[in-house]
C-alpha cells in the first residue's frame, strides 16, 4: 500500500528524531579533539576512542556534514565551531605541499602516517572545503577546494598519476567510484551552478554509464576501458549500495539538467541493484556478489554493512518521490525497516556498522578507519527533507 | 584420557585417508595448467578454474608440497613433475630481473600483474626452489635459493627497500611475520645442516622472542622494536592462528639445536595462543582478536578460517610428543574435532577455507589468492607422521 499523508508524517518524525537525538548528538559529544582541533575518528560503542589516529577521508566528511547542516538546518554555533576546527586541521595538515596529495591518515596532532595509491582523500578533503566555504562565507576555501578538484582531475582515469605501478599482464578495468564520486563532488563545489563543470558532468556521466548493462540489469563494478564485461573475479564484482548510491548521484544530476533519459536510467539503477544485492534468506544488502554466482574472493562479501543500507534508504525515497510507484516505496520501507532494526544503537547513540549474514552486530564500535560522522546523519538528513516535501504534497 | 595406541593408530590412519584420498588427488587433479605449465590456484569447490591468474605465493608453496612428498613419502613420477612444471614456470617467470623481486600474481602464460611491497613472494620462491632442487637433485635450484635468500635477508627488516613508504608520524612496530617466516625459510634451505645460518637463526630467535610476553602469556603479532607493547589497535592486535605457527617453527629450532628454554617458551606459545584463541561459544580459533577487547577493525576478525586449525592441530600434536602431557592431547583433538567436521568436503575433496563465527562455510572455493596445495596437505602430512612415532613408541 501507498503511504497515507499520517505514515509520513510518523515516518519524517522518526527520522527527525533519530538524527537529531540519536545520531548527531553522539559526534558532538565524542569526536572533538580539544586540544588539536580536528575529529577523533575511531570511537567505541559508548563513544571511547580506541586510536588517536585521524583518518582523512573521515575528517574531510565531518567538516562536510556540520558545514552542510550549519548551511541547510540551523546556524548553531557549535555546528560551525566542529566544521571550522576540522577545517583548520586539515589546512593545517592534511596535503603533502609539493604535489598537492591528500594523506591517508595523521597522529593526533597532525603527523603524517600513511598516504594512499588512491584519490580519495582528496575528494573528501575537496567535498569538506567546498561547503565550510559557504558555511564560513570564507570563498578562499572554495577556491582551495576548485584547486584541488583541477588535481583530481588530472589523477581521476590513471592513478599510475598517484603512485600505483602497472603491469604487462594487468586486464584494463575502470572502476565504478571513480566517475560516481566526481559527479558528486561537482555537484557540492557547483552547488546549484550546473554549468561550470558541465563537460566534466557529461564525461562522468558517460564514464558511469558504461559500467550499466541494462541486457543484464547489472551495474558492474569494473569493466573493460569501452564498457565491456570482463569475465574476471574484478570484472564479475558487484557492490549493490555502490550501484545504489551511483544511482542516487545520477539522479541529482538528471533532476538539475532536465535529462528524462538519466533519470530514467537512474531509477532502474537503483532498482536492478536493490534486486540482486538483497539477502532473500536473511534480509539486508549483501556487501559485494559475483555476477556468475561464484564466491567471491573478498572475505566480507556476505556481511550487512551500515553505508548501502543509508544509500538505499534515500535512493529509494528520491525514487519514490519522482515516480510515485508503489514498488518504489516498498523498496524504501523493506531498506528502512531492516536499517532502524538492526544497525541503531538506542543506548549510546549512532548506529552500528557491520552485521554478519545473519544480521547480528558483529563490530561494536561506532566510528573506524572509514566509518564516521557521514552515511548515517546524510542518509537520515536527505530521507528527512524529502518526508517533509512528500507530507507538502496535495496528493501522493 | 591419553589416547590408547589404538585411538592413535585409528587416528593415524584417518590422517592417511585424508591426505592421500581427499587432498592431493584434488590438486593433482584440478590445479596443473597444461598448456603454460605451473597450476592455477583459483579452483572453485568442485576444481573449476573460476581466475586464471596465477599468484606467486601459491605456485611456490604448490612446488614445495609436491617435492616435499616426493622426497619424504613416495617417488611417484606425477609428483616430480608436477614440482618440475611449478618450478619451470616460476624460473621462466615469477622473478623481476633487474633487482630479484618477485611478482604476488602473473597472467596464466606468465606476464606480470601485480607485485607487493613485502617479502613473501619471494619467500615461497626460496621455498620452492629449496626442496626441488633436492627432489630434483639438481644443486643450481639450492644455489638460486640461497641468492634470493641473501635479498630478503637484506630486505626483511627495512621494508623500505621493496617499496614501503615511510612518513614521520609512524608508530614504529615489527611483525612477527617476518623472523617467523624466515626461521621456516632457514629450515627449509639448511635441510637438517643447523650451522649454516647460525647466526641468522639467532637473529630470528631474538627478534620472535620480543613477540612473547610471559608476563601477559600473550604473543602480539606488532610489538615496539624493543619488544614493548604498543597500545594502538596495530599493538593490541593478536592472531592466533600465526602465533601458533610461530609456536611450531620455533619448536623445530628448539629441537634441532638441543635448546631447553626455547623448547619450554614454544610449548607455552602454542598453549596461551590456543586459550587465548579459542572460540568458547562456537568453537574454533577467531582469526584476529584485540589484546584488550576492543572490536578489531577487520571486517573477518571472528571468522574461522582453515590455515589456524592446520597450524593448531600439528602444533599441538607436536607438543604432545615432547610433554606427553594430557592437556596438550586435550588441546590437539579441540581442534582435529573442530577442523575435520567443520573444513573437509568429501563429496568433492580439499578442505573449505573460510567459516562464520557459527562454522557455516561462507565461501565455497577450494583455491583462491591465498589459499592454495599448502596449509591442509602440509598439516596432514606432520600430523600423519608424528602419529606414526607415536604408534612405534612402548609407551605413550
Amino acid at each position: 500500500m501507498k503511504p497515507t499523508k499520517e505514515q509520513i508524517s510518523k515516518i519524517r518524525k522518526r527520522y527527525e528524531t533519530e538524527l537529531f537525538e540519536n545520531v548527531i548528538p553522539f559526534w558532538e559529544k565524542h569526536s572533538p579533539d580539544t586540544v588539536n582541533g580536528g575529529f577523533f575518528n575511531c570511537l567505541d560503542r559508548d563513544g571511547t576512542v580506541y586510536d588517536t589516529t585521524k583518518h582523512l577521508w573521515i575528517q574531510g566528511r565531518e567538516v562536510w556534514i556540520f558545514s552542510k547542516f550549519y548551511r541547510d538546518i540551523e546556524r548553531k554555533p557549535q555546528w560551525l565551531q566542529m566544521a571550522k576546527s576540522g577545517a583548520e586541521f586539515l589546512l593545517k595538515n592534511a596535503m603533502r605541499k609539493e604535489d598537492g596529495r591528500v594523506y591517508f591518515s595523521l597522529t593526533s596532532d597532525g603527523r603524517p602516517v600513511s598516504l594512499q595509491r588512491k584519490i580519495f582523500s582528496e575528494c573528501f578533503y575537496v567535498m569538506a572545503f567546498a561547503e565550510y566555504s559557504r558555511a564560513s562565507g570564507n570563498k578562499e576555501y572554495l577556491a582551495l577546494a576548485k584547486e584541488e578538484f583541477a588535481r583530481i582531475w588530472d589523477w581521476a582515469f590513471d592513478w599510475r598519476k598517484v603512485g600505483r605501478p602497472s603491469f604487462e599482464g594487468e586486464t584494463p578495468v575502470q572502476n565504478l567510484a571513480v566517475p560516481m564520486i566526481l559527479l558528486n563532488l561537482i555537484e557540492e563545489l557547483s552547488d546549484g551552478n550546473a554549468q561550470e563543470y558541465s563537460l566534466q558532468v557529461e564525461e562522468c556521466v558517460r564514464r558511469l554509464m558504461l559500467h550499466v548493462h541494462p541486457d543484464k540489469k547489472t551495474v558492474f563494478e569494473n569493466v573493460a576501458p569501452n564498457g565491456d564485461f570482463v569475465d574476471t573475479p574484478a570484472g564479475r564484482h558487484l557492490n549493490p549500495g555502490h550501484a545504489i548510491e551511483a544511482g542516487w548521484f545520477l539522479q541529482h544530476w538528471a533532476q538539475r539538467l532536465g535529462r528524462k533519459d538519466l533519470e530514467q536510467k537512474a531509477i532502474e539503477i537503483i532498482r536492478w541493484s536493490h534486486d540482486i544485492g538483497w539477502d532473500k534468506e536473511w534480509g539486508g544488502y549483501y556487501y559485494f556478489l559475483d555476477h556468475k554466482g561464484f564466491s567471491p574472493t573478498q572475505l566480507e562479501w556476505n556481511m550487512k554493512l551500515w553505508w548501502p543500507h543509508c544509500e538505499g534508504m534515500y535512493a529509494h525515497l528520491l525514487n519514490y518521490s519522482i515516480t510515485g510507484d508503489q514498488m518504489d516505496w516498498n523498496m524504501f520501507e523493506m531498506v528502512d525497516q531492516y536499517a532502524f532494526s538492526h544497525f541503531r544503537d538506542p543506548k549510546f547513540g549512532e548506529w552500528y556498522g557491520y552485521l554478519d549474514r545473519r544480521g547480528e552486530v558483529t563490530h561494536r564500535f561506532k566510528g573506524g578507519p572509514y566509518k564516521c560522522c557521514f552515511h548515517v546523519p546524510r542518509a537520515l538528513w536527505l530521507c528527512w527533507r524529502h518526508l517533509q516535501k512528500l507530507e507538502k504534497l496535495e496528493t501522493l
